[in-house]
C-alpha cells in the first residue's frame, strides 16, 4: 500500500518505522514483523504500530533512514510485508553451536547493517557468539564481511603501519606519542581511534581538545601520505560500520564476545589497508585481561588472525594494574601527553610505555634497536615536531604547548588519612570517579593521581585531585572517591617484639 | 525532576517511557538506561528519547503502564535515574554456564515482569537458557518464581486434576472432550488453555466460537467447583504473567528453551493448584518432538519436575505424524469436537486419542480400566451433557449442536492429480495453509483433510477443502496448498516383469 512519509526522531532501542494499527492489519504485519519500503531505493525495516502518534495512510520514519534513503517529510512510499530474512536461521545455527559458512556470516552482517534484524535478534547473535564462539576461519570471514559492508582507504604510500590498544586501562594517553615517534622515523601510521564507551576517556576524546579528529577518508589519506600520520576518530569514516550498531546492543549486556572483538578491531585495520600492526594488550587487575594466560590467548588470536588476513601482526603485553601516568580525563590527558613530547620525563610510565611500543613498530619497519631509537627520537624533539605537523594538518595550532591546556577550575583534593605505602589502585573505581566528574563530555573533567604503587604517603598528603567544569559534579565525584577509596594505602609490616 | 505524564500508545518491541533529549541530559540518562518513576507507586522503566514527539517537561508513558499504575494524562511524576538491576549480572552468570540460586532466578523473573529488563536483556537470557540450559533444581525455582509473580486459584474442592498438551500437532481438538469425560466421571478439571501463537488454532481459539473463554479467576473457581470443569483462556487470569512477556521475545527468535518451556507449563499448573497432571506429548515429524528419544526425555523432565513441585504427573506420548482428525481452524475444529461428543465415531483418531487420555486421568483418580470407562462415558451421552453444562456456565447455549457451527462460505477444493495411497501429510504446511486462509482470527477459516495416511485416493478425488471468510484469503491459501502439496500420494509398488 502507498503511505505518506512523516519524519520521526525517536531514539528508542529499536530502529523501526511506525504504522497506524489499521494499516498494519491491511498490510498483514504486527510488531517485530518487517516491511519492504520502495522509495526508489528498496529497503526493509522493522515495524512498530500505534493509533495515536501516526495517522492512517502515514508512516513515521526515523531520521537516520530519511537521510540514508534521501526521503523527506511528505514523500510517498510503497510499503509491503517482507518475510523474515534467512539470517535469522543462521543465528539459530550459531545457537546450536554449528560452524557458519562465509555466505551465512556475510548474510548476518549485511542484515545487521541494513537493520533487517531486530535488537532481539542481534542480542541472540551476540549471546550465541559469547557462549559458543567462532573458529578462526569464521572470525576471518566475519572480519572480511565487516570490511566489505563499509568503505576502505587505499594508500599509494606503502607499507601501512598501524597500532591498536585493546584498552581497559585508564589514563592510557600514549597513542599520539607512539604515532609521532614512528612517523618521525619515516614510517606511515594512519591511526584511527575511538571515543570512550564505558571508559573514562578515549584517545579521540582527548585529541579533540587540541585539534579536529573528525576527518573524512580523503583527508586521512592526504594527511597520512604527506605528513606520515593522523590521529583520527574512526567513527567519522564509514569503516566497518556494523560495529557501531553491534556496540549499542553489547553495552547493555556488558559483553564483548571474543569473535566480535577480534573482528571489530581487525576489520578496521583491514579497511585502512594496514600491512603491519602492533597490538597493545594491557594486562592487570580491573582490566579486560586480568591474567597472563588470557593475555597469551589474545596474542595467539591476533597473530593467527592477522596471518589469515595477510597482515603482519605483533603484540605487546603491557602492565596495567594501575592507570598509565597521572592524568585521567580529556584535557588532563592531553596536557600530560604533550608534556612528554616536550621532553618532560615524568611520569616515567608514559615515557617507558610509549617508547617500548614505538620501538616494536620501528623494528617491524626494519629499524634495529627500536626502543633505544624511539627514546632518541623523543628526546631529540623530532617526535614533537612531527606531532605538531599532524596537529596543524588536522586544523590545530602548530605551536600548541602543554600549558595551553587548562583543566576544569573546580578542584577537590583527596587526602591520605594515614601514612604508608600505596599498595594498589583500583582501575574500575578511577573510571567511575572520572566519569562522575564529567569526563569525557566535560573536557576539563577528570583526575590526577599523585601517588602510584609503591610510593610512600604521609598522613595529610594529597593523593588525588579531582577537576571538574562545574562544582556539583566535582562534589559528586569527591563523594564517590571517598566511598570507593581507590588508592589503597598499607602500613609497613611491624615486627612484634 | 518532575515531569508531566502524556499518554502514549506506541506498541514497539520495547516498553519504554519517552523523555525529551534535554531532560535526559539533566537526568543523566540515555537510551537503554532506566528511570525510577514515583507516582505514589514507585516503578522503574527503560528510557527512549526524542525532541519532536515529546516536549520538555513531559514524559510519554505507554498505556499499559498508565493502567497498571493508575496514572492519567496530565498527572505529575517524580523521575530520577535508576541503576542497572542486579538481574543483569545473573543473566551474565547464566551466559557463563553457572548454576543460579533461587534468589537470582527470582530476581530475573521479577525484573522481567516489572519491565526493568530490556528486550535485549531478555533475549540474552533466553538465548543463554537455550544454549546452557538449567538443571532441575533451577527449573523448579524458575517455576515457583513464575507462580509467585502472579495470582493463584485455591480450590475448596480437592483433588484438582489438570491436563496439558505440549502441542505442535494441527487439529488437536480433543481437550474439551477429555475434560468433559473426566468431569462427567466426577473428577474436577479446571482447564486453562492458550490461543494459537505460531500454530493454526489454539484450544481457546475454537472454544470461543461457542462460549466465552475470558473468565476471571473467581469465575473459574466457581464454575469448576459447581460443574466440575471449565475451558478457560489462561491469558484472562493473571497466572504466571511473566510468560506472556517472554513469549514476545521467544517468537521472533523461534526458540522455546527447555527450561522456559517446562517452567511456563508447570507454573500455570502450580498456580491453579493442580494435584494431578496428565501431559500429552505429541510425537512425530513436523512437530516439536520429532523422535521417541526426545519424547522420553520430556517424560522424564515432566515427571521429575512434578515430583519436585509436589504434583503427581503422568505423561502420554501420542501419535502426531499427521493432523488429529480432519478439521483445522476454529469453527471447523469446534464442529468436529462437538460431533464426537454427539456420538459420531468419525474421525476415529479424535475419538481414540480423547478416550485414551481421559482414561489415564480417570485411573489417576482411582477409576480402573480408564480407557474403557472413558469410551463408555462418551457413548452414554454423559460427556455431552457435562460439556453442555460447562458451555452454559461460560455463557454459551446449553443446546449447542455441531450443526449450529457454520464454517467460512468461500471454499476451494484441492484435487488429487494421480491415484495412489496417502504416504504422509506435512504438518507444517497444513499450519501455513490454514493461517493463509485466515485462521485463527477469521473464525470460519481453515481446512478439512479428507484423506489421511494409508487411505486410497483416486485421481480427481477432493483430498482437501479450504474454507475462508473472504475470497481473497481462500485463493491465497489454495495457491499455497498447490505450492506446498502437503498431502503426499504414492503409487503402489509395481513389479517389473
Amino acid at each position: 500500500m502507498k503511505l505518506i512519509v512523516r519524519e520521526y526522531d525517536l531514539d528508542s532501542s529499536e530502529p523501526a518505522v511506525i504504522i497506524h494499527d489499521d494499516d498494519c492489519i491491511v498490510l498483514g504485519v504486527k510488531v517485530h514483523d518487517r516491511v519492504k519500503i520502495n522509495s526508489g531505493d528498496i529497503w526493509v525495516s522493522l515495524v512498530g504500530n500505534s493509533d495515536t502518534i501516526v495517522e492512517r495512510g502515514q508512516i513515521l520514519i526515523p531520521n537516520i533512514y530519511l537521510k540514508r534513503y534521501n526521503l523527506k517529510d511528505g514523500d510517498e512510499v510503497e510499503v509491503t510485508h517482507s518475510p523474515k530474512p534467512d539470517s535469522v536461521v543462521y543465528i539459530r545455527k550459531k545457537m546450536d553451536n554449528k560452524t557458519l559458512t562465509k555466505e551465512e556470516i556475510y548474510a548476518v552482517v549485511n542484515d545487521i547493517l541494513e537493520a533487517k534484524l531486530s535488537n532481539i535478534e542481534v542480542s541472540a547473535w551476540l549471546t550465541s557468539l559469547y557462549i559458543n564462539g567462532m573458529d578462526l576461519d569464521e572470525i576471518s570471514h566475519f572480519t572480511n564481511a565487516m570490511v566489505d559492508t563499509g568503505d576502505r582507504i587505499e594508500f599509494e604510500r606503502q607499507p601501512v603501519f598501524d597500532f591498536h590498544s585493546v584498552g581497559g586501562v585508564p589514563g592510557n594517553k600514549v597513542t599520539p606519542i607512539v604515532v609521532s615517534i614512528v612517523a618521525a622515523a619515516g614510517l606511515m601510521l594512519p591511526k584511527t581511534s575511538s571515543r570512550a564507551i564505558s571508559s573514562a576517556c578515549g584517545t579521540s576524546d582527548f585529541v579533540e581538545t587540541f585539534c579536529n579528529v573528525e576527518l573524512s577518508a580523503e583527508k586521512v589519506k592526504e594527511i597520512s601520505e604527506n605528513v606520515g600520520a593522523v590521529f583520527a576518530w574512526g567513527g567519522s569514516m564509514n569503516l566497518a560500520p556494523v560495529d557501531d550498531i553491534v556496540i549499542k546492543v553489547e553495552n547493555p549486556l556488558g559483553i564483548n564476545p571474543r569473535a566480535q572483538m577480534l573482528a571489530s578491531i581487525m576489520s578496521k585495520k583491514v579497511a585502512i589497508g594496514a600491512t603491519h600492526l602492533l597490538v597493545d594488550i594491557p594486562m592487570g587487575a580491573g582490566t579486560k585481561i586480568p591474567t597472563m594466560d588470557v593475555a597469551r590467548a589474545y596474542v595467539r588470536d591476533f597473530t593467527d588472525l592477522g596471518h589469515k588476513l595477510g597482515m603482519h601482526v605483533e603484540c605487546a603485553i603491557t602492565y596495567a594494574d594501575q592507570p598509565v601516568g597521572q592524568a585521567v580525563g580529556p584535557i588532563l590527558e592531553a596536557r600530560e601527553c604533550i608534556r612528554v613530547l616536550e621532553g618532560d620525563n615524568h611520569p616515567g610510565s608514559v615515557v617507558e610505555k610509549a617508547c617500548a611500543l614505538a620501538g616494536m613498530i620501528l623494528e617491524m619497519g626494519g629499524i634495529p634497536n627500536g626502543a633505544d631509537k624511539a627514546k632518541e627520537i623523543l628526546e631529540s624533539g623530532a617526535a614533537l615536531k612531527k606531532f605538531r605537523e599532524v596537529v596543524a594538518a588536522q586544523g590545530g595550532n602548530y605551536d600548541i604547548k602543554s600549558s595551553d591546556l587548562v583543566p576544569g577550575q573546580f578542584t577537590q583534593d583527596i587526602v591520605a588519612t594515614k601514612a604508608g605505602f600505596v599498595h594498589s589502585i583500583d582501575n574500575k573505581s578511577i573510571v567511575q570517579i572520572a566519569r562522575a566528574a564529567g569526563s569525557p563530555s566535560d573536557k576539563g573533567a577528570g583526575l590526577l593521581i599523585f601517588k602510584k604503587r609503591g610510593q610512600r604517603v604521609e598522613k595529610g598528603d594529597v593523593i588525588m585531585r579531582i577537576h571538574a567544569d562545574n562544582e556539583a559534579k566535582g562534589i559528586r565525584a569527591k563523594e564517590l572517591a571517598l566511598r570507593y577509596a581507590p588508592i589503597h594505602i598499607e602500613g609497613m609490616l611491624i615486627e612484634k617484639g
